[in-house]
């Protein structure tokens, strides 16, 4: 595969975005401020479109995305994983030769496998998930904000260009994520199972294993906010990407099963000793990351 | 008992507060803006006392507040569960006649009874929780805005006076908290085991099931970070804590073991459907406290 140019000074590509919902809409946003040479919104959604000219995000919007893709050089789809991998397989045909595709999924190995396999050969689909979202969804809560200090993951394979990635990466930078990094799709969804889905499972088991919920606000202190934060689910979404990714996530939940098991051995058998050495475990090793 | 008098136009009492760590520290902040007559800090760390005079935020520091109690109308304790309880005992006889001491402890059953054991009839001894915090400790932590919109939980009891609990829910106004409310010290124990207790067992548990660290912070998102949070814990207060309430935080360390098995069992056995019901189920309830 040959690369298409990165112009150094600057960003001027056609840029597609596929699906203007929170995460569509943030990256228009986002990517209005460094000066591509157009952005073309693609959605069903015809108010979603509106929306979108409104607020200046995007030079032009379509429902059927055929012609704008023929334009892109850059094609960022920000929907579902299944749809994902649906509206290339239904576009195969539209893209422009050389185009760089990637998305946004939280979950990477199955999309990338079935991207692949149906590819032609000059078209170069880059897996990436920004590590930036909102209990919210709809255009109506993007901000460009969302992407400021992110985590970027970018989970290319070795069909990849060396130039497609670096075009992902400068992306990436621009809109403002902080680290970005490369890994493989599989490693990606390891680690995730652990960084993102399970912090979700944990949060919705939290809210829901509390049986009566009458003016639980009054006794709530920063810890069961914090902690259930995210119990504010998209439940299409986050059914989607735990199925995908079901084998790391049941592994994940089951180590902390243990964890846990090992915390609540401490307290029935009055163990002040292991207690304390649990937390400075724990403190220490959150300490590092911050 | 008979209260002392509250002045509808101020706070014109003499305070005491008793340990001036993050928690008293950020009591002596909070308390200078109701003017209150004088604050006496009493704390056997002498740094800890010049940094308070320093700051201006107590008139007067004590290593030991034989002579600041025998004037203060108030007393706070701001000590671990087992310093408070020792504190008064070991003060018994240096109180004011007619004095309201109130704590800040996050346990109260056991605090309430064994400090109510040995008090003299004319001392009024009224539980407190400020569900207020960071995770860090030391007076140089301290911040009067720790408590702005908190909530503040109150566990009197029959022998407490009506005009004394109203002068604590007055102060606990005063000082920004939004929500203040009485119910029994056993109830509290049993909801804070659930809202405050369970969520520390999670954040520790969490970060504890991760074996290897390298460069995790390239992974998270905000679900970890916030997940786990107070998981930098400060391990002597809570192996205290939690020690004083296993029986409550047992049971609800089980009851999220069976909301995590449920989860766990649709993801294994494929069933999207129970899934989305369990997520919405979270959502409605999470939505509820915002």
């Amino acid at each position: 595969l040959e690369g298409i140019n990165v112009d150094e000074s600057g960003f001027n590509f056609n840029i597609a975005i596929v699906g203007l919902g929170l995460i569509g809409g943030s990256y228009a946003m986002a990517l209005k401020e460094l000066n591509p040479h157009q952005i073309y919104g693609i959605d069903m959604n015809e108010k979603a479109l509106e929306k979108a000219l409104d607020k200046g995000i995007i030079d032009k919007g379509y429902k059927d995305g055929k012609i704008a893709l023929k334009e892109a050089d850059i094609v960022i789809i920000a929907l579902y994983p299944e749809e994902t991998v649906k509206f290339v397989k239904d576009n195969i045909n539209s893209f422009k030769r050389g185009a760089v595709i990637t998305d946004t999924c939280g979950i990477k190995t199955e999309i990338v496998e079935k991207i692949n396999c149906s590819l032609p050969e000059d078209i170069d689909f880059i897996g990436a998930h920004p590590m930036a979202g909102k209990e919210a969804k709809g255009i109506e809560y993007a901000s460009k904000d969302i992407f400021i200090n992110a985590n970027y993951i970018i989970t290319p394979i070795s069909r990849n260009s060396q130039e497609n990635i670096k075009i992902i990466e400068k992306m990436a930078k621009g809109i403002g994520c902080k680290n970005v990094v490369c890994i493989t799709p599989k490693e990606h969804d390891r680690i995730i199972s652990f960084t993102s889905h399970l912090p979700h499972v944990i949060a919705v088991s939290l809210v829901n294993s509390h049986l009566k919920d009458n003016n639980i606000e009054m006794f709530t202190g920063g810890s069961y906010k914090d902690a259930t934060r995210v119990a504010v689910i998209n439940s299409e979404l986050w059914s989607e990407l735990f199925m995908l990714n079901s084998e790391n996530l049941i592994n994940e939940i089951e180590r902390f099963e243990e964890s846990i098991k090992e915390l609540k051995k401490a307290i029935q058998t009055e163990d002040r000793c292991t207690l304390v050495d649990i937390f400075e475990k724990a403190t220490e090793k959150r300490r590092k990351m911050m």
